[in-house]
């Protein structure tokens, strides 16, 4: 099964690096670490690797013994008018910026392995974490991700699970499924790393036009007044809220899905900004939807 | 925490036996066994504990080094019109039969430690296992049940788990959750047992009266019959179920729920009986519900 994936050309380069695509192997591998009483620290990803992607790596790599990273576009997190087909997929580049990281073990299940016939359990989170934000524009998107992370940490059985604070919605519910689970897995999450314009990174970011690309920063230079006008003293929301908006309307291109201010820890709406308020903004640029968020 | 629930009284008895109440001190423990590379078989159980647990405990004990027994009564899995209050709880008792049989950690969480404030993560299995049977009549019960058992393997983490054939859906919609969360446990289901007369060991059998306790026999009985008209030649799932009613009208007392004659793997109705058919019933005696099962 190891390397199965990878053209003969690159498994030479990447000899260092384990892939392997079944749950039972990865077991083997994780299972084997644990006896040894090392501590893993589990990535999981959908691939197109960035540098935030990355910097999870690190932080993974710096507090644990080993590191498993998995890789794979997962079909229940995707509505049946997203880009499940159009998601970037660039799987031997990834394994060469995972092999620099020097990760030992890369998990890359295929559908089949992931949801074989008969495949019938659904993980659900319910609750204030999973009704504003992304939730409320994307159903059942929520419940794709809490299931396939439940069956990754069910094969990793990781010490430490790393998240991206880009997808603040999905890190908070993610946290609230393993307490919830009594997983006894610790959730570390990252802050959000961003282009040198600002842009926050996300693999997304490669589908979108050179023009599109040009004024996608405006999503955190917007976020960036919001917070500014806070600390300039206004603390209602809707007055932080339509500051914000206005910056981004001067871009004609941008389509705001949502903008939101809610409490960094629940999620939920706030009427005042305070400390740990989030600003949380979804919204589409030649059709590629960006996230982007701040804490106050 | 341990030994927390127990009488002073108690306390000296069964100090061989660990008593625990919070899913972070079982892991501990657990967790050193793992290191130890020894194997743990896992029991969970309602309490109100018979034969029939002590089977599966014993069976758990002859494949592992350690065993792990819950008893928790899951207030998820009962439905408002079910008999959650009713419930028999023999704690004190339990223990000490827990005791003679060597357990080294027994689990006995509160609802205050399974279900805390916030909590909102719900497992559910869907399809054919969770659509007949029991699962007709309890809507919500499997819900509770997956949820549950979800959280206790993840305290407890065990190498097997150890189920009772007699709640036979349960059991397979279990194996099926198992498998889908890749959690690498196996599962080990146990055959029923059964009373002098043939009852099968229930601890809602201590809720039937002396008269309901004499008749409650006729439901193992009847399935009995089935089973030899069909090997008499009769496979017509119809007829053969159309016996086994006669028998249990007999006695006026039990009023039956559900009757089918279900594939023994799959949970499907068949409309022919054959070998690795399985046999069920869900019958009410003095309000008391009960279930029994019977594969050809």
């Amino acid at each position: 099964m190891c390397l199965k994936l990878l053209p003969a050309s690159l498994s030479s380069r990447v000899k260092a690096l384990k892939v392997l695509a079944e749950p039972d192997l990865i077991r083997h591998h994780t299972r084997k670490w644990l006896l040894n009483s090392q501590s893993i620290g589990f990535v999981p990803t959908m691939g197109a690797l960035h540098e935030g992607h990355l910097e999870l790596v690190r932080q993974a790599r710096k507090e644990n013994d080993q590191v498993v990273v998995s890789i794979y576009v997962n079909p229940l997190q995707f509505g049946p008018q997203e880009d499940f087909s159009k998601y970037p997929r660039t799987l031997v580049a990834d394994l060469a910026l995972l092999e620099k990281e020097k990760v030992g073990l890369v998990f890359t299940p295929s559908d089949k392995e992931m949801y074989p016939e008969g495949f019938s359990t659904t993980v659900k989170v319910t609750g204030s974490l999973v009704k504003g934000l992304c939730a409320a524009y994307r159903p059942g998107h929520f419940d794709g991700v809490s299931t396939v992370v439940a069956k990754l940490l069910g094969a990793v059985y990781p010490t430490r699970l790393y998240l991206g604070q880009k997808d603040s919605q999905q890190a908070a519910m993610l946290r609230q499924m393993i307490l919830d689970l009594d997983l006894g897995v610790e959730t570390v999450i990252c802050p959000i790393v961003r282009e040198y314009d600002g842009l926050a990174m996300s693999s997304r970011n490669k589908r979108l036009t050179l023009e599109g690309r040009k004024i996608a920063p405006i999503l955190y230079k917007a976020l960036k007044v919001g917070k500014s006008v806070y600390e300039l003293g206004e603390v209602e929301t809707a007055n932080v809220l339509s500051e914000i908006k206005k910056v981004i309307q001067e871009e004609k291109k941008v389509k705001l899905q949502y903008l939101e201010a809610v409490d960094s820890k629940t999620l939920a709406p706030v009427e005042r900004i305070e400390k740990g308020t989030m600003l949380a903004l979804a919204a589409f640029i030649d059709e590629v939807r960006l996230i982007d968020n701040i804490v106050i």
